[in-house]
């Protein structure tokens, strides 16, 4: 199966929980959002499939994914269909709703830490809502962060394995989704992520154990891997990291 | 198969999602937070499904479906575990990731619906934010819920049915959720929501006719369906609703 990818082609933004996923498992994939807008790529490549669909089955947002005649939207979704086929969770029913749980509970912490920049409106820059920002990210970093960072560690630490993964004894969809959110974290909040390292050893070092496979070591070092910037989900601004 | 629905006692909130599946399949089930505290109900018979799990499956937060031995949490997940059980949606996986796509998009809507009221956070009260509030559900009513509610309606307009449905031709648990969801729109921003009206006459079809089911107006005339206040998701605030 050849994969049709379609996110926008500036950001990691979510699209980066699939292309992990792909990568990870080294899927033939195609990353349409990225090719020229002459191949049929760049932004007019992923709006077009945002318009409406035969079947009525139209899209409402990136990232999309298609899988011949199927055509899946919604991170956690377009990660449950891939998850058995790619070999990254176990295929069992319990095993599979639990990596689905543990990635809608990332996708929940997701939106907390795009809406540190972006409390107000999305339809607004950052600058029009600096300090509702500065009071949500306090926030943010006082509370919310530490429950859900909070939470990851206990779930790494409860498996008595020598390696932490979050489903089963093998590398998973969630632990490459949560890699990515280590990482986020750490270039949003540089500051927060050191100063808290030692609560959280086993999130570090699933960040490092996941970064050190040898398929997705070759990716991040990949043009194919975009820096995040300040137009993503994570964005580095100083003032909100104090 | 006897369910067992863990949710706060007190407010509709996510866990309303999973009741009008349960109730409008007929399912047996036991929603535990509402039995006394001296039946192992009440919060304390909740927040107790929150410690460590054996195994380590532990959830994150309710609503929680105790389904035998599985444990589920996050509303879509257990919204896709119960729809081929309680012939809620079509059994073909294209039609369960269609189904799964909504609930997503729909969740995504709830997060928004209910950072108008609380933009800042969740640990303030409404009236530690209230000028932020009033930008954010100013945002929210302009640009974002008419995006959603744009997209929804033209979905159910697709699909040249004489009813209109979001998968197939019968009823689903994404239509459920829709229609809870226009509720509680309806209940937050009434007068936004009679003066949209007529830019939405398949959404508001969809919800009278949701409400005429016979197992979900036998439900919502009955003591199990939990008003709106405002401690939940959906608040009426008169300020924000101008």
């Amino acid at each position: 199966m050849r994969y049709e990818l379609y996110y926008w082609p500036h950001i990691p933004g979510r699209g980066e929980f699939v292309r992990l996923a792909l990568e990870a498992a080294g899927a033939e994939y195609v990353d349409v959002g990225r090719l020229p807008e002459a191949e049929g790529g760049g932004r007019p490549g992923v709006a077009r499939m945002l318009e409406a669909q035969p079947g009525g089955r139209t899209p409402f947002a990136p990232p999309l994914l298609k899988a011949g005649d199927l055509l899946i939207s919604q991170t956690a979704n377009i990660l449950y269909f891939l998850g058995p086929r790619l070999g990254l969770v176990p295929e069992d029913e319990a095993s599979r709703l639990w990596a689905n749980q543990l990635q809608l509970t990332m996708a929940d912490l997701l939106v907390e830490a795009h809406d540190t920049h972006h409390p107000i409106a999305k339809s607004l820059y950052y600058e029009e809502q600096k300090p509702e920002a500065a009071r949500r990210a306090a926030n943010f970093l006082e509370l919310r962060l530490p429950k859900f960072l909070g939470y990851f560690e206990r779930l790494l630490n409860s498996g008595n394995a020598a390696e932490p993964h979050l489903v089963g004894k093998a590398l998973s969809y969630p632990d490459l989704s949560l890699f990515h959110i280590i990482e986020g974290l750490r270039y949003s909040f540089p500051n927060a992520m050191n100063r808290t390292r030692p609560n959280y050893p086993a999130l570090h070092t699933l960040r490092d154990n996941v970064a050190a496979q040898t398929k997705i070591a070759a990716y991040l070092a990949s043009p194919r891997r975009a820096p995040f910037n300040d137009h993503g989900l994570f964005r580095h601004y100083a003032e909100l990291d104090p």
